[in-house]
């Protein structure tokens, strides 16, 4: 495990506090954060160096210069506002909160866990004014604080900083059209214009135009900067301090990865051959190394230049990340394959991508299918009900982006497809409670119960790479209506062994282990481990419980389940989903309709309120859903007894 | 009855084939389908008139002169296509369809009946190429068509009629956008541009500035020209034909409920004191009876001018719309009321709206609190993420707008804002099957799975007036997180009575009629009604039904519930909803979790499939869902014997 070290509060206020001229303080502390955050991205094994680097030097001139937020404290009324839109530049934003002692270092130090701080903003962390991280709303928020300063009568003005990839999103317009027309002027709003989206050119994804030109038709103020230049900031800062009867924007051109040479995108791109390869991970043990020696080098030789002496770090500690296994398979990698071959023999299919083409495992279809390949952008809503015009004209569109984002951003346009009757696949990527270190925003435990009420739409969850080509096969060529295929992004914790001669049947899924105490019910790689790791341990307590598969989320045969629940009278669901509107309900609406529910016991275990943010070991656990706790709740139940059960569920038992 | 007349078919064929000028003809002819217009919204009772008479002489040119569509037939691959984004003028667009032979005059006529053509428009429909009535999907289709048209390699532009109101939706900027990066080019965009969106001008609701700029800035060609000038009309599309490398949008300057003078916008919105009163609804007999007047005059002028003979017209048969009483209780009115009420005395309440202050009943808060009421225009995103700012800042926010645009277009935000675990109150205006005319677009029948997976949120449907009130008063002063109120938009069919001294409790509904046989539950005005017609209807065979009003939609306190099922064995649920994700799931894990369910049969009553569109009477029964249905499905349960049941549910049987 590589070294890793970070510099302490104390050396932050040595520099707030050294006789040194304010823009080369500014500098210092700025590239001091950038070392923080790194070392904090490096510990978490993930996070986002690339825009949290290239917003950096707006951050600090905000909290160091221009706001009263730290002097009044965080939560007076006449404060002043700052907070990012596209949030995954929050690892930066801790880092700056951190040198002003408002986050403190255990906390810091903790990113993407349990009791650290979240991949995106969340409002529980001190100095976070909004949740963020799906992108568009900031502006909109924004009007809201901004509103709310205005009726009470509180001074502060409000600073909100969106991405350029994000002005592709519409909710942004809507934002911009409405705080001229509502004479909401107290906000400004930064756009950190570092050129590059998740990894590749915003000019490439979908151009903006003429944006200083697009932003004035909208009524506001417009100004345009050099980003990483204080004396520019201060100075756009101070016009807008001037402008009282407009809402502001500033585009301020900045780099990403700034401060790293081989991050910062001109030379990144170059290195990664169009493709930028630090917006978001962890840097190996060499390059996390390189990049923090260069920072702190070139600190040091500026401290130097300015005669102070050089900085004090401080060793951190690595920390457990909690014992577990990942396989090599990741099952959106079988459906990029999938796709490939199908689309070799079917020319209609045609796959839509908003701009998470690497993460969803269709970069490679369009390479090879580039003229089937169409890439929206940061735009959910135009990508679905574009992919409802595809439908209409007679194509096959498979939309990608993650669940988050798809069922809920774009739910009345897939609901409007749906009415058409035509037939569409979205893929939810990204599906489920894990991983849980970028937090409640990217997390989805409710798409199963936002699709649920359109009737002519399956929802399967494949556990493997193989019952995923299967599931891609019955989307395109076997089901009638439209489907949802709902995919985990990060790699299987094992890969789960189906029976031999298994076959994709609909509403049928399969046995994975028997058993005769009770019947567990799960779906996709994460939670069907948990659910084996559960037989394994009950096992150690002769009690037998049989887990089954069950990948058809909304869809369920009912001679096959009254075979598999057999006379089980202790049916459990285990749900990667909020306990509303999952495959629970699914199952138990069957089991009434069939009269299969008498003298059964029926419990689900899902993931009961907002999703914790963590490694998914901690999260699991703290959600109760990982294979030891789940042992332990399936034989809490032993106490209790059903009415008019017998000999349930522990046979011989009461 | 007023009599109502159709221009038959056989006038239109007669001036089509007249030797007269071209654009005199065009002219008779979109009078004529203007007459016709009115005629079949006057039949149907409802319907959009300002916006179809804005958009005639568009829809006729397209039609008439430029579009191949009629000459190479429907399902031509390499027609033409238009379709309408804004949805709502499509009583206009049908009556150009009737004046072509697409669409027969047995449907037309029918306009928001079970077997005519729907409110909004439905690929169902002849001549219909996309569903509708959402607003801000349509530019996002077009290129999907026209995408598909490029891959196919087939001929065919792609035009698409959006409201000039309709531009304050956030994915019309996406797609605009994406429309210029991906090089869609065969797009013609018009925008009806006639000052008004529902009832007050453009520029009061949300200002849209320098269009023709702004679109410019996106980087479609832009033309702007009267929209009512064929000669200008013949001009740009032209114009636009022979631009092939980039989008096009052509700003058509109307006037809202052209061809009538008092509808026409700049006398209507005098003669309405600002408010514009055309936009939908029918006019009474007087006002019918002028408009259709005024038309049919000045097209028999015209046509006298020109040599020809007056048109004959044809009589039309008024048609029974089912026999339904209603009460004189809007609940919509009560929530209104209450606000202003409650609002004396909570100075931190906020009331936000999205262009529809008339129907959700805020006018008059808007009024009374100038500075409190905050007019959204249409985009709902925005306003859900203004609430969240508003929420942020210590206000308690109350957002309106339909359930159907509220629950599923900001489900994203809504999220957002529970994640922060503020207090917002959102009000689902439009909840539920009725009014039926709208169709799909309208009405809301998913929108409590929409909300169910967010723990922290209350949905309540209150039954009446009183009940309504105190639902607000529990929204507002007592519940600790966020709610959904859902509402029916229309007139109570009964005002349903409640026990005295009854109040709304947390998890807790109320017995309105005994029963020993089966209970049903049920919530709101409309299925209430028809849940205690059910119970007149079985009380004939001596089967006594328990109704139940359940306001608490995803709340249940499990005593009560025991209670209140007591020992009856066949629980009912009747949904406004769809059956997946409403009050019967919540009651069935209720039951399920509480050991209540065992020897019990229970069936939901819900809106299956997509909802249809008609009159109440005509879909409540189309979906099983009227009194006389609902009481022959219970009884149908007769010969349904759940397992181990007993005397279920007549007592003395089997």
């Amino acid at each position: 495990m590589v070294r890793i070290t970070l510099i302490p509060l104390e050396e932050f206020q040595r520099v707030r506090t050294a006789s040194i001229d304010k823009y080369e303080r500014l500098a210092l502390i700025a590239d001091m954060c950038r070392a923080n955050t790194l070392a904090s991205v490096k510990r978490a094994g993930s996070g986002h160096l690339g825009s949290s680097f290239s917003a950096m030097d707006i951050v600090v001139w905000l909290y160091y210069e221009e706001m009263n937020t730290v002097a009044v404290g965080l939560d007076h009324p006449d404060r002043d506002i700052y907070f990012s839109s596209k949030g995954h530049d929050v690892p930066g934003q801790y880092a700056v909160l951190f040198s002003l002692g408002i986050l403190p270092k255990d906390q810091f130090i903790k990113l993407r866990r349990l009791e650290g701080t979240c991949g995106h903003p969340d409002v529980s962390t001190s100095g976070i004014e909004a949740n963020s991280g799906s992108l568009g709303m900031g502006i909109s928020k924004a009007k809201g604080m901004a509103f709310a300063k205005r009726l009470g009568g509180y001074q502060g003005r409000v600073f909100v900083m969106n991405g350029d990839g994000e002005m592709q999103e519409g909710q942004v317009y809507e934002a911009l059209q409405t705080a001229t027309h509502q004479r909401i002027a107290n906000i400004s709003l930064i756009i950190d214009h570092n050129k590059v989206q998740s990894d590749r050119p915003v000019r490439e994804i979908c151009d903006l135009g003429d944006l200083e030109t697009k932003l004035q038709t909208f009524g506001w103020h417009v100004a345009r900067c050099d980003g990483h230049d204080f004396r520019q900031l201060e100075k756009v800062f101070a016009e807008f301090k001037a402008i009282t009867d407009t809402p502001k924007v500033l585009i301020a051109d900045t780099i990403k990865g700034r401060g790293v040479s081989f991050m910062e995108h001109p030379a990144a791109l170059k290195a990664g051959g169009g493709l930028y390869r630090w917006h978001s991970g962890a840097p190996d043990d060499l390059f996390f190394t390189d990049a923090y020696q260069e920072i702190i080098t070139r600190i040091n030789a500026r401290m130097t230049k300015l005669e102070l002496s050089p900085l004090v770090l401080e060793e951190v500690t690595p920390e457990d990340k909690g014992a577990r296994t990942v396989s090599c398979e990741y099952v959106a990698d079988a459906f990029g394959q999938a796709l490939i071959d199908i689309a070799a023999e079917r020319e209609d299919l045609v796959v839509l991508d908003s701009d998470l083409a690497a993460d969803c495992r269709i970069r490679a279809f369009e390479l090879k299918y580039p003229e089937r390949f169409i890439e929206n952008g940061i735009a959910e809503q135009d990508m679905v009900s574009m992919a409802g015009g595809l439908a209409l004209q007679g194509l096959l569109p498979v939309v990608n982006t993650f669940a988050a984002f798809l069922a809920a951003r774009a739910n009345e346009q897939i609901y409007n497809n749906a009415c058409e009757q035509t037939k569409i696949v979205y893929v939810c990527h990204y599906a489920g409670l894990i991983p849980a270190g970028p937090g409640q925003s990217h997390q989805s435990i409710r798409d199963i119960s936002l699709v649920g009420a359109l009737p002519n739409l399956a929802v399967i969850q494949p556990c493997n790479a193989v019952e995923t080509r299967m599931a891609v096969e019955y989307c395109v060529k076997e089901a009638e209506g439209s489907c949802v295929l709902r995919l985990i992004i990060g790699p299987s914790p094992r890969i789960i062994e189906l029976p031999p001669g298994y076959r994709l049947e609909l509403g049928r899924g399969v046995t994975l282990v028997d058993g005769s105490n009770a019947v567990l019910f799960a779906y996709g790689p994460i939670m069907l481990h948990e659910a084996l790791l559960a037989a394994e341990i009950l096992r150690e307590s002769n009690f037998h419980l049989k887990v089954v598969n069950m990948p058809w989320i909304n869809r369920v045969n009912t001679d096959w389940l009254q075979e598999v629940i057999d006379t089980c009278r202790a049916l459990f669901v285990l749900e990667d989903h909020a306990p509303v509107g999952g495959l629970g309900d699914t199952l138990l609406n069957a089991l009434m309709a069939s009269d299969l529910m008498s003298v059964r016991h029926f419990r689900k275990f899902a993931v009961e309120g907002y999703p914790a943010w963590g490694t998914p070991s901690e999260v699991l656990k703290y959600h109760g859903l990982d294979g030891a706790s789940l042992a332990a709740r399936i034989l809490e139940t032993r106490n209790v007894a059903p009415p008019l059960s017998r000999n349930w569920p522990f046979p011989g038992e009461r």
